[in-house]
């Protein structure tokens, strides 16, 4: 299917855009009762619906809970299984950093122990960014022979770290423990290939753990999602689109920057992703345009607030059709059920609004309802060939 | 997709119980009418058609019938055609034979033949199994050299023959000509490599006849579904499940033993495996619970005989639902039409039943209803990864 795609692709100036709503599919917070995304009032939304082809998808497979990276690329057209890539990577390129082949980067999380080392805090008190900043730079005096280290702020309590040297592998284990009232794992390799690179791993923790100690509430480090780069051909490559990704979180930039999209620095909000696409409408084919709440609140658990965030995008959809896309996907990365506090297994709600499609009888935009929409239950990585379609960019297979 | 499943198990104290109605999937007896299943009164399985998921599922794929052992095999969520296992083999492991890898086992049927060697009872009268135990005897003093052989019986007319020695293949062709009126066929090497097989089945028909020339109405020998032990990995393994089968026929033991799952012996009905299920509740994480009849009158094309079947099933449902299973699925393992009087490729309706579902507008259990639920058609090896979902067993893929 890929390669057929790649072969058949035709560049033309006609623009889709994919709006994801973060963890957007739900459950329902009662027996009998209405999910989210059927609770909030979105009339821009229903009316898309209403035109448009509607269905369902599965961003990874059946039964298996997308974390954010992959579900991403699935949405990008990529079958996640073909490229897995660590959250280290994601963090990294998603605050910029140039990270190279052969690099080995993790997630860190300022956090705070007891005086047995017990976590008691996975996020530190929610540090602000600026703190978080302060506390890299202090960092940044750790020195370990024959590597060269960045450790850089993301957001909040968390930071990148990037080791760089010969032999590195990104086969280590997490030290997040995932849970309070326990000590941090050791750095452990999960094959004998990243042995070094879990010395090197336990040296940086020692030595962050002393400049740390009297710095409560942030004096412990949780490492997670040790990663290399992987290669993954752009979507220049694959589609012949000019990307562009419009997102206000890091990650979502990062996980874009993977596949070769240009990338919006400093959206801070909605209306400023609305003027940057509005700014950038001439010069790109396909805009990704993110929206974090409504996971965020889906894994707060509150079941009003994740409904608050979808009418919010709801109102935002008639500023992406004042530029007339040629082709619209709505749909999320992912479910994150507020009764469930986690992303999910449940299939995700898409609609696909174009010309020339076969409206079918959901007029609503939800997740029963795209259940008895024209496309069923379908792959997420196949909405971008049916994006490529309605945009008229997929030549016939065959004479 | 196999593979992910695997990396991402979790273990946990969480309860799936799979009912199987064998054969349940039909069609209408008369044009406008109803299907088996849409006939039946299942008050039970409708309630929790109606707070679950629903949809129907393809055992193997679209147009393929399937056998026993492969509808089976996808609905313990391993890919059938990844794994083709023989009928003999099944017999061997249903009556708890120890069979060996290089082992070639076959489905043995007594018959009758006239005069001529033309077979008039494929079944031999369906004796019962006293008497196949009585002749299975007899026949062990059928001597080959080189082969150890063991002749051993499973239910009525049928037994299972096992062949162990050097150089042994499972690519011989059955005997069994599945007609009367013919001659059985002679034993054919399907390779070059059963041509040795082939020659030593022969000699054990021919030793057989001799055997059972005066033996009216048992006095011909059929042989089939010719095979060897395959290497299929344990449920345990795939899944991390402790798993129980709870069957009364020997060809589902059997099976069930193929994917490492414990069996309870001596079950002769529904109120035995209710009673087993609840005995065994605390050792177990997953249960399978085999219902043969709505397959057999199926197989008779008693459309009425079948109907009773099902709501036999319907009835004993309340006594999984006492031991509040986490997930329950109700599916059949392929579809036994009664006016067909056989396995049919029709895909066959499921239900998902557990806590964090959106349940669908379906309310009852039934072919044409399934097709309108959330789930659509989808290839029957996904209701395990949907069902570990289900029950919190698999983790997040990717970061």
């Amino acid at each position: 299917m890929q390669d057929i795609v790649k072969d058949l692709f035709i560049k033309n100036d006609k623009k889709i855009v994919l709006l994801v709503m973060d963890g957007v599919g739900g459950l329902p917070r009662e027996k009998g009762g209405k999910t989210e995304l059927e609770t909030a009032n979105t009339p821009n939304i229903d009316a898309l619906a209403s035109e448009g082809e509607c269905g369902l998808h599965l961003p990874i497979g059946f039964g298996i809970t997308p974390g954010s990276a992959p579900g991403h690329l699935a949405l990008f057209g990529y079958k996640p299984t073909d490229y897995p890539i660590g959250r280290g990577v994601v963090a990294a390129l998603g605050i910029g950093f140039p990270i190279q082949p052969g690099d080995v980067a993790a997630r860190v999380n300022f956090a705070t122990r007891d005086e047995q080392g017990r976590i008691t805090d996975r996020r530190a008190g929610r540090i602000p960014t600026e703190k978080c900043a302060e506390l890299c730079e202090l960092l940044s005096s750790i020195s370990i022979p024959g590597v060269e280290l960045f450790i850089e702020p993301v957001k909040d309590y968390r930071a990148v770290v990037v080791f760089r040297g010969q032999g590195l592998s990104d086969d280590v284990e997490d030290t997040d423990p995932q849970a309070t009232g326990v000590k941090p794992h050791d750095p452990k390799a999960s094959s004998p290939k990243g042995e070094k690179t879990a010395q090197i791993v336990g040296e940086f923790i020692r030595q962050g753990l002393e400049l740390l100690k009297d710095r409560q509430p942030t004096n412990a480090l949780l490492m997670r999602g040790f990663a290399e780069l992987p290669h993954i051909p752009s979507m220049q490559e694959r589609f012949g689109l000019d990307s562009l990704a419009l997102a206000v979180y890091p990650d979502y930039k990062g996980v874009s920057r993977l596949v070769g999209m240009d990338v919006v620095e400093d959206l801070r909000d909605l209306d400023a992703q609305a003027r940057a696409l509005k700014d950038n409408w001439d010069r790109y084919t396909f805009f990704f345009v993110h929206y974090k709440y409504t996971d965020s609140k889906g894994e707060d658990g509150d079941f009003d607030a994740k409904v608050g965030e979808i009418e919010k995008v709801d109102k935002f959809v008639p500023r992406i059709l004042e530029l007339k896309p040629d082709v619209l996907v709505v749909t999320g990365d992912h479910s994150t059920p507020a009764v469930m506090r986690a992303h999910s297994a449940h299939p995700v709600p898409f609609l696909l609004h174009a010309a020339n499609l076969r409206p079918d009888a959901t007029t609503e935009f939800g997740e029963r309802s795209c259940s008895r929409g024209v496309w069923g239950v379908i792959p997420g990585v196949k909405l971008m060939p049916l994006a490529l379609a309605a945009a008229e960019k997929l030549a016939k297979f065959g004479a």
